[in-house]
């Protein structure tokens, strides 16, 4: 895309003619309006609304959508985000779609519009459609979450084997009963985390019950609490739980408070994310670690490669199973 | 504030000739300046410097200016701000200043430049001359913390009242020897939260020690934990600690927990805010509610009123005292 000032020379103009043209101002001659016009198609040039009288077009501000800034998960993927963003010249814009398509539309606006010059979304139910589309005409990384039929570059995890060595450290442990407190299977984590539970199960030969697998509505302590009523209403009780979240760990290791049961005696708890505040509880939980602030850091790093035209490549991270007291 | 179209009513004119005003054309006739001129004067219109030759000036778009999103203390006024806003029509745009006057220049252009509306500032050390600078000509309204000799308007506790109160609950319950882990004084729900604390101290007749007075660095568990090693090796051990944020109360009670005493047998720990988490501790955290959904939700009225041109007021809310088991 070429800037105003390169359709000025293209047309051999001024750029004040070519802002008098993308205006649509009448003191332009036919003859100057449709050379100008030629120029901007040949050299690819899209005038941003916002910035038609700015002498430059580069914001240098990246949107980050993301489905809730409550979640403590994103808090250290912002902050790796923020540093390279800045150290590079960049900051940062955040934008909490709530999951919602019509905010996400809005934010996407944004990015037509030129306020920003690039994406990072970190938000699991981005529509698809729409982000391969804005894609076509703008730099877009998507961090944690990606589309798998997609061609957005994007950095992540390897969920299925982080949840297969979650199980298979309880399996380790002697545990036989392990249910799963999952999120809602819309998400590709969710779908990802539950096939690396089977998996290990599977593999060392224990049920794979559907009692076991509970999945939760929100992201917040309740559904940890509520999960963890559930599994102790069933006939045959579980003796761990694998929770694809912190969130939801430490819900269900505060229920077991409650109930004066022990954590890890009756009941195994292992989380994911390692979120700041997991170490916080009693016991400190067992989780698997994401490299969070890494996520972010290299997020950022590949949009601003994009924003200056170079290739990037998706990035799969490593990730750390931290055994603390909890299982 | 008048919208362009009113002035070019008021006027008598068409928008196109109100622009060519505003934009200093040279093809408007002296009269016809006037006329407008005097319609904006009347009006209190004024033109957006980006919106210029757009056919509105409104970009429905809210800066929200916070230190640290990884402070939960936001998260749920973000929600508050968030669901007003977009039922008035508005979203919200998060920038994470990290306290930094550089961070904030650069997003306080994004008002300059219109690419938003108005600003919520919840920084406690944005800069003053520079917040007061701007909001001489942009819609800037202050939520929680606010400028004590300014006159931006704003939405807070009363924390002085609540500091007192907290530490009263605490010599009732026969509390003597009272701790205090506080934020650096330079911010101002600091500085009045220790009024509060010395205030009830003196009432009742207690000590104010300066050795029991901890300022932490950092909004972090591990401030919390280190006051504690400091308390508990002074030669008089305090009893009970009034920490100004949850954030702190629980990194307290974890070092607690961690040296095997009891809370509130050994140590009584009382925190600030009531974020989601401070139920989750062990055992549950006394802590004093702030109203922070209505809080968010009140500062979104409170801008938008003001985008739209109506005076706005300076409002005070009530907090709560949620007693738990740490007391």
């Amino acid at each position: 895309m070429g800037s105003i000032h390169e359709v000025a020379k293209h047309a051999g103009v001024s750029v004040a003619t070519v802002s008098r043209v993308i205006n649509n101002s009448t003191r332009v001659t036919e003859k100057t309006k449709s050379r100008v016009d030629k120029a901007i198609e040949e050299l690819n040039y899209e005038p941003s609304i916002l910035g038609r009288n700015l002498r430059t077009s580069e914001s240098k501000l990246i949107l980050v959508l993301l489905p809730s800034v409550a979640n403590p998960f994103y808090t250290e993927i912002i902050s790796g985000i923020e540093d390279t963003a800045i150290s590079r010249g960049y900051h940062i814009l955040l934008c909490e779609t709530d999951s919602n398509p019509e905010r996400e539309a809005i934010y996407f606006n944004l990015i037509r519009k030129h306020v920003a010059d690039g994406v990072i979304s970190m938000d699991p139910t981005v529509n698809k459609e729409r982000l391969a589309e804005l894609s076509a005409d703008h730099p877009i990384v998507q961090c944690s979450e990606y589309d798998e039929e997609g061609t957005i570059p994007h950095v992540t995890i390897d969920n299925e084997l982080a949840a297969y060595q979650a199980v298979k450290h309880l399996i380790k442990l002697g545990q036989e009963r392990i249910a799963l407190i999952n999120s809602d299977e819309k998400f590709l984590y969710a779908r990802e985390r539950r096939r690396g539970y089977e998996k290990a199960l599977v593999e060392y030969g224990l049920a794979v019950k559907k009692e076991w697998i509970y999945n939760a509505n929100k992201l917040e302590f309740q559904s940890g609490q509520l999960a963890v009523r559930n599994l102790l209403s069933q006939g045959e009780k579980p003796t761990a739980i694998f929770a694809v979240s912190d969130i939801f760990a430490i819900g269900a290791l505060k229920e077991m408070n409650i109930k004066g049961m022990r954590v890890p005696e009756d009941m195994a708890i292992i989380g994911f994310d390692k979120v700041s505040f997991s170490n916080m509880t009693h016991p400190p939980l067992t989780t698997v670690a994401q490299p969070m602030y890494r996520m972010g850091s290299i997020s950022a790093d590949m949009i601003i490669n994009k924003i200056c035209g170079k290739e990037v490549e998706s990035i799969i991270l490593d990730h750390e199973l931290i055994i603390r007291d909890s299982t």
